[in-house]
């Protein structure tokens, strides 16, 4: 199975199990826009529960906020996003498509790694088993004059985007000869920078309501109550402060399904540490986010950091945290030592004082932050690629079972009578009352006890308890456990006991904290 | 203390204590817009948590879905908010000020209420202990004259209002002679009809970015999506699907704190049935959404029902749960019959065909649906309004406590060692990172017991366990519970089944599942 199948498996699958839909499906959709459905919302819910308290109830000195969506849009010109949270965009006259700059350079500079491959596999064909591929990609002329265009290509892109020369970035697509791919033509518009960010018009005065923006990050939201918190909360340097919250970026180029949406949800903790003391406390948190990916047991070599070379503007420090999903390594989260710059740029732009004064030492001082930053949905991509298994069992069939960590899991358990008759589903009922006022349990009784394990395994239920005629005389239940499928016989009243050990975040949190 | 004075000492106490910022306080605030700060945030999901579970988990046939913010254009031309969801506004010319029409007119109606009164005031004074209030009001050739002027006005505005006779409601104001309040004169605009929908350009395309709005109701994203939930949750009908999520609505008059903000929060549910059973499950849902609030226990006379004589153009039946605020009976919560209106609009609008095929009997038919909508906002201010106490202690000292529920409070227990030294704090740490994994609990080492008391009992804990020397010998510690302030003595050993047994929901579940 190539990577593209398995993606497109995953995708149909998060379908047809009620974890994801398309937005607005019945109006044929909205680009890069999705809905979680019943068993989505579930999982997400519980993924954002892990991660809340991970950073805020094992943190005595991190507490939550909720901020709202719509902040002052003076917010924004101090943080940078009015002025430089841009794309180069370029139009075709005849399409009248709009496409970003660089991309289209880049997919042009893909194309060129393809022509590439076909004079590699025209040569392979010619020379059969003599063919040394090294060699021919490293003597042949056509595929060095093809490796030399591509090479100046990339060379003059990163040039033209670093100066933010937006002519260059048109001349260097007029050069290529790139052409439109809906219209086919060259009839380019000029480059222009198109802020991200999505705004809106709050109306109160005549002369023109005021525009305010969608928060592109939930950060900023932190920043600004940075001075509310710590007093209020009475919190001593070194801090943090956690949010969860949707953040909204009108991404031209939005792929890969939830990997990249132009509506999306975030999780950040801001932690405020004293000056000359951030490179620790971002070594820390590198540590401690890694920790909080692997300890769901999905494998520990799947993950990896990606240390930055380039640095935004505001950082001294950053790193990704990255899985590797069906296309690759991918960013998951991001940890970023950003200095003190965007509490003094806030103080800068509202004239207000943002200091901490440190009661032991005497001392104010704008305080340095490190920033921990992940994406709800791509966590929840992750989650789910990795969960995703599709195995052969003994008997021949096959199945597909999600293997999330029970923690997650949308479904706890589900109760199943072996039959619809003799009293079963009344205790099968029974069981489902006593323990639904603390988990997500189903009922199933319809067809035959191995199908409803398939459909339970299918959307990734830990627990599968069978009700048969052996439990109206003993009081007894088959537990079946979704990844060794193996059986045992439990007494009903222990299953409270059982479910809850299961489905508890304490195994997980013990992994965190040593 | 006067209902006003109380309303601002709640919200002066929400601000001190870490519940609600002004949003972007530090730029000086956004109109009508707030941030949850350390405690409103644990406060907020408690009673999400609280409606999610009773919603979904109590039910086999609810499940919930995560719709997002934005939609496809046509879901509101559907519903009817781009053509009828719309404020009547006026702008004086002079000042630049815009109001909604309806709303100056009522207050100049509130304003003859007040002149009535001061000419009672007046002939109080005048006549002394022989004056008749009521036979003043009914007789005095003054007073009735306002009273005739204010009922005319009420009857004319209700009468262009329902006719949207925009050019009657201008001449109405015209004609009662109202002036700005802000420039004092008569110089006023046409009146015009003002969308509540916040739009916002998404863009991807050269000619004309596409406009979309951000919901100003979460109860669309269910019904757009109730095939697919229907049919990969297999679900059958009568069943249910819940949303927690932000709604926006371009409020011109916003008023009374977190009551009517631009952006807030809903949680709603609609509820599938069979045409000509809604009336049933209207009763149903009206009866346990009723239990849902008196479950609280804040006392069920503070709480009534306030039916819908009037009632939108989808609505056969509706009601409104009303909670006695400091300004009034409010709604705090709708439940509505909206009969096919809505899946019958969105298979007009979409061209598929949206019923339902009962596989018992065989019919096919486009379900009616009954809603239960609650703003998370409003909610929040219910109990955070009924949970404010101040008392007079025996001692004769003051103390303000909030009387949450335990299940929603947001610390659940505080562990304070009663001197800083002799070992204390490490017994008390130590309870501490035993009850963190399940629990939001707080630690805190500074001032006499009795402010550290004093400051729990002002955000709501409502547990205080007091580690002191007999800790050290006996392993026992004192508990002290916030609202009788008793105290008594238990093992550290038993804290974690106390704690657990007392912030559990399971007893307000219990009142709800009969």
């Amino acid at each position: 199975m190539t990577q593209e199948e398995l993606f497109k498996k995953l995708i149909a699958h998060s379908k047809e199990y009620g974890f994801i839909f398309p937005s607005s499906e019945i109006y044929d959709g909205l680009s890069a826009v999705y809905d979680y459905g019943q068993l989505g919302v579930e999982l997400k819910n519980n993924i954002k529960r892990y991660w809340w308290d991970a950073m805020t109830k094992l943190h005595d000195n991190i507490v939550g906020i909720d901020a709202a969506i719509f902040m002052h849009p003076k917010t924004w010109e101090a943080s940078g996003h009015v002025g430089a949270f841009n794309d180069p965009l370029i139009d075709n006259k005849d399409s009248k498509k709009r496409y970003r700059a660089d991309v289209l350079i880049e997919d042009w500079i893909a194309k060129q790694d393809e022509k590439i491959e076909k004079e590699v596999a025209k040569a392979a064909k010619r020379f059969g088993e003599a063919f040394d591929r090294e060699q021919f990609v490293t003597t042949n002329a056509r595929v060095l004059e093809i490796k030399a265009k591509r090479d100046a290509a990339h060379e003059k892109m990163t040039e033209v985007l670093n100066a933010n020369d937006l002519a260059g970035v048109k001349a260097l697509i007029e050069e290529l000869g790139i052409v439109c791919p809906i219209s086919g033509t060259k009839n380019w518009t000029d480059v222009r920078q198109f802020n991200l960010m999505f705004s809106t018009q709050m109306g109160s005065t005549a002369d023109g309501a005021s525009i305010v923006y969608l928060r592109p990050e939930t950060a900023q939201g932190i920043f600004v109550n940075f001075l509310n918190v710590q007093k209020t909360g009475r919190m001593k340097i070194p801090f943090g402060i956690a949010q969860i919250g949707k953040a909204f970026r009108n991404e031209i180029v939005a792929r890969q399904f939830i990997f990249r949406m132009r509506e999306f949800e975030q999780m950040e903790m801001q932690f405020f540490v004293k000056p000359g003391t951030e490179m620790q406390w971002f070594e820390h948190w590198r540590q401690f986010r890694m920790s909080w990916h692997r300890a769901l047991g999905f494998g520990d070599d799947r993950y990896r950091f990606h240390d930055h070379e380039k640095l935004a503007h505001y950082a001294n420090a950053a790193t990704d945290v990255e899985y590797e999903f069906p296309f690759g390594f991918k960013e998951v989260e991001g940890i970023h030592s950003r200095t003190d710059f965007d509490l003094s740029q806030h103080a800068k732009f509202s004239g207000k004082k943002i200091q901490y004064f440190d009661t032991e030492s005497g001392e104010s001082y704008t305080p340095y932050v490190v920033e921990t930053s992940i994406g709800v949905d791509r966590m929840f991509l992750q989650v789910f690629s990795a969960a995703y298994t599709e195995e052969k069992l003994e008997n021949g069939e096959e199945r597909v079972v999600m293997r999330f960590p029970a923690a997650l899991a949308p479904v706890k358990a589900a109760v199943l009578p072996l039959v619809k008759k003799d009293g079963l589903p009344e205790v099968a009922r029974k069981i489902v009352n006593d323990l639904k006022f603390d988990h997500y349990v189903q009922y199933d009784e319809k067809d035959s006890i191995g199908k409803r394990y398939r459909r339970q395994d299918a959307i990734g239920t830990p627990l599968c308890i069978t009700v048969d005629h052996q439990s109206l005389e003993d009081g007894t239940v088959t537990i079946r456990h979704r990844d060794s499928m193996q059986q045992e016989r439990v007494k009903i009243a222990e299953l409270p006991g059982i479910v809850h050990d299961m489905v508890s975040l304490r195994p997980l949190f013990a992994k965190l904290v040593r």
